[in-house]
């Protein structure tokens, strides 16, 4: 039995269909049922039940946005630090193998390949770096499971939300047998208030950037997969395979779904932080040869993006 | 056996001098010899080496205060809040009793009494409360372990290392058997950057307000008679009985050391945050009543203070 926390979530009710839909024996449990944030409660349950198995998809995102994260301190650290080492702990004594819902957004900017020389740069809204990535996209690589986080509390700036992300890495890297599995900004066919797709057309103005992107099913699919291959334990990025600027996302929401309404964009970063954001934003561009060397099938980010446009399910 | 994790730093080194004068059986572990972070390992170590007791002196504090705590976000959090939560799980996994070296600055203020109505006040450097300390001391009552802590994350504004401390308090509150040993500015004879009586002396300007404090040695036997006497687990405010003004404290070390330098104060809160400090300031008046009534023994606040600046021991 696969025992899945955080199942009444946006990402932890997608690794529920994923596991009806492979038969999987599964048991969702909520924190109402089993507070599993309580080391010794969570312990007990895993000594009595022995999942084969269990995936934490739960954790503490701020509403509507990260903002939210910098004043609801306590819950964020407790969701995204505390509660992932509590269910280290308690695996590794179990022996419990398990994988771990982190984010990609410990990562700011991608790796730059400029006059031959390849270097992290956090910022790819500069203009220079801005016209690479139209112009010449092959010299842009995402971070790999090898590089540091970029956008944590070592590194700072950071926002809250992807320190207390980075920190939960920190915790259970070393721990037991675990994944970690980096999704970056889910989206899919779903119309929903957590779908990119949906919030680039609620946006008021789109805040132009460059992104690995993470289709909310394949990246259920390819985690369950990568244990169903028995893939080494450890960090894994898990977003579609590329990346994509906000102006393409845009491009393929007129192209495909029609609004009437125009699309207007932020002036510059300076603009968006000043009248729309509170905290620095991830916008980051991951490398997933790791997780595709394993054999794991995962769609390129262009194909994903516009197979959800064109069976759009609005809410 | 006791065994005490951070016997290297300012507190961990008076548990283990008192431990020595007490001719206990105690063995002091550097993350060096064994990195206790390390749930593993630290659980592999307890298991191997099965003390009777275990005491946690090891933290992360800002040198050479707790601004240095709002740059070093990770280690604050890491040494504060997930290597607590380490301990704790290993502990109840392996049934051993321990102690943890916490903080008063989880709370700001005291309780006050004015018209006859007791309620909880953030800051009593605001004028009327002031002369409420001076005039009527009686009028100011200390946190108990029953209120909650109000600097923390969940009760902003507070320091970032304050809300680590009380995340720590939280992870570990109910997992096992524990005690956790609420200290405050610490202090003793003995000349050190680390000394309250030698940072008033230090400091360019010294800045006004009222404080519960622990005498240093004081506090870490009134730590371990808790164990001892086998006092309940839980929270316990370790300072010495009463409150003094940092004038009060200025009064005394011109009385008894008779300084050379004529002492100097920041006019108000605004001037202090503006030129000597960054983050917000603990400040805060505990009840020790619960210590107490345990039967355990601490001396009152001005004797301590009296009796360190007596034995006055130059670095």
């Amino acid at each position: 039995m696969i025992l899945l926390l955080g199942a009444s979530g946006y990402i932890g009710g997608a690794f529920a269909r994923e596991l009806q839909r492979r038969k999987s024996a599964f048991q969702p449990l909520s924190r109402k049922e089993v507070d599993y944030s309580r080391f010794e409660v969570l312990l007990e349950y895993l000594k009595r039940h022995q999942p084969e198995f269990l995936v934490n998809a739960a954790g503490f995102t701020g509403k509507p946005n990260v903002d939210a994260c910098e004043i609801a301190r306590a819950d964020t650290l407790v969701g995204n630090a505390l509660l992932p080492q509590t269910i280290a702990h308690a695996c590794a004594v179990c022996g419990i193998p398990w994988g771990h819902v982190s984010s990609g957004c410990v990562f700011s900017g991608a790796k730059v390949t400029q006059n031959e020389q390849t270097r992290a740069e956090k910022d790819l809204t500069r203009p220079d770096l801005r016209n690479l990535v139209d112009q010449s996209p092959g010299a842009i690589h995402g971070f790999t499971e090898t590089d540091p986080p970029n956008f944590t509390f070592r590194d700072l700036p950071c926002s809250f939300y992807s320190g207390t992300k980075a920190l939960g890495e920190e915790a259970i890297a070393g721990v037991g047998q675990s994944y970690i599995w980096r999704l970056r900004i889910p989206f899919d066919e779903y119309d929903n208030a957590r779908n990119y797709l949906s919030k680039v057309q609620r946006y008021a103005k789109v805040y132009e950037n460059v992104n690995s992107i993470s289709h909310r099913s394949d990246f259920a699919r390819a985690c369950l997969d990568l244990w169903e291959c028995r893939a080494p334990f450890g960090i894994y990025n898990v977003t579609n395979p590329g990346f994509v600027t906000t102006r393409q996302v845009v491009g393929l929401v007129e192209k495909i779904l029609k609004p009437a309404k125009r699309f207007e964009f932020w002036q510059n970063d300076t603009e968006f932080y000043t009248k729309a954001a509170k905290t620095p934003r991830s916008n980051c561009v991951l490398d997933v040869s790791k997780l595709l060397a394993t054999g794991v099938k995962i769609r390129p980010v262009l194909l994903a993006i516009e197979d959800s446009l064109r069976n759009w399910r609005p809410e």
